[in-house]
């Protein structure tokens, strides 16, 4: 999983029915300003902008659903409350 | 998921015959001007060159489709309406 | 798999229902000291700050748990005791 | 699923027998000259040397084949014609 | 699947049970010196240190294997006689 900051969303209209009522999300990877490194997540955790969160990639996005048959490669799995990362 | 814009597409008469049918289009990533990030992805939203889409990559991309044994990494799953990025 | 260096850890209290009772650990692979290249795995082999790690990422990750769906896509498989590399 | 260029190929005695009888083929990526962007993929597309293909990469691999517990994860699933760029 | 050097080997006596019996190599991407792209992979191919190899990665490394359920992203499927690479 990474971690990420929720920077904005995502509106499409015209999509695959299969991602209907899903929150789509632009996650930014955490320690970086570079906005090429952004990415697109659906949010199964209530989260929103200025979060801090918690993203799941892969194939295992799809287990955070009670269907195997999404097309989602990546979703919020948790917000983040704390990181504690000790660096010597 | 990510976000891209269509800046072409490919043909190619000598395929794999699952691949039959599909419009192959080519997507750059959005927020950077580098052909060599870009990539190919059959469309499931009917998109076209111009268009800012969503991606889903991977395993994930076989679930827009009806059917799994389909060798597609790459689905444009969506086209964006509004991208709303909030950054401080 | 890589290795890695466990250089912290993350808590989520709002998550995904699948991941409780995970210890989420933050992962830097080995020889970097880039914080952009850390990840979060989930442990499954009593690791801790300071310990080098063996990580399995993707589909692969889920299988070292005794269930399938389970949104994680990286998992601590092992503590590395030696590393025994030969360079010309 | 990416564009590149065949520029070589691959022989192994020594190797799985589920890879038996499959033409291993060195790919570019499409765009760069750097050869530590290359890599194998199995040609199910009858490519050669000089061609420039399709390739799917993943677990959607697999799915090039009539079976699916082949150790693959990349494959030549078509030859291009033509690539078709419009950029502004 | 990518072509890499075997560098090294890594122990862990603590680890995931079903990676008992495995010979964990490193393996360092071929084309360069960066120890940070290296990574490790199990073996099948009866490769050892100086071997240059063919890895898969991904849930295809899996199919190297009788059974499903091992947590292995990369597996060395064959040990690469020659790389034959036609450069204009």
């Amino acid at each position: 999983m990474i971690i990420g900051d929720v920077i904005g969303s995502v509106w499409a209209t015209r999509k695959d029915e299969k991602l209907n009522g899903l929150k789509l999300l632009v996650v930014r990877p955490k320690y970086t300003d570079d906005l090429r490194a952004s990415f697109v997540a659906a949010d199964t955790a209530s989260a929103g902008v200025g979060d801090t969160v918690l993203v799941t990639k892969g194939s295992s996005a799809r287990s955070a659903f009670g269907r195997e048959r999404i097309p989602v490669d990546s979703v919020i799995v948790g917000v983040v409350d704390s990181i504690d990362i000790k660096e010597d």
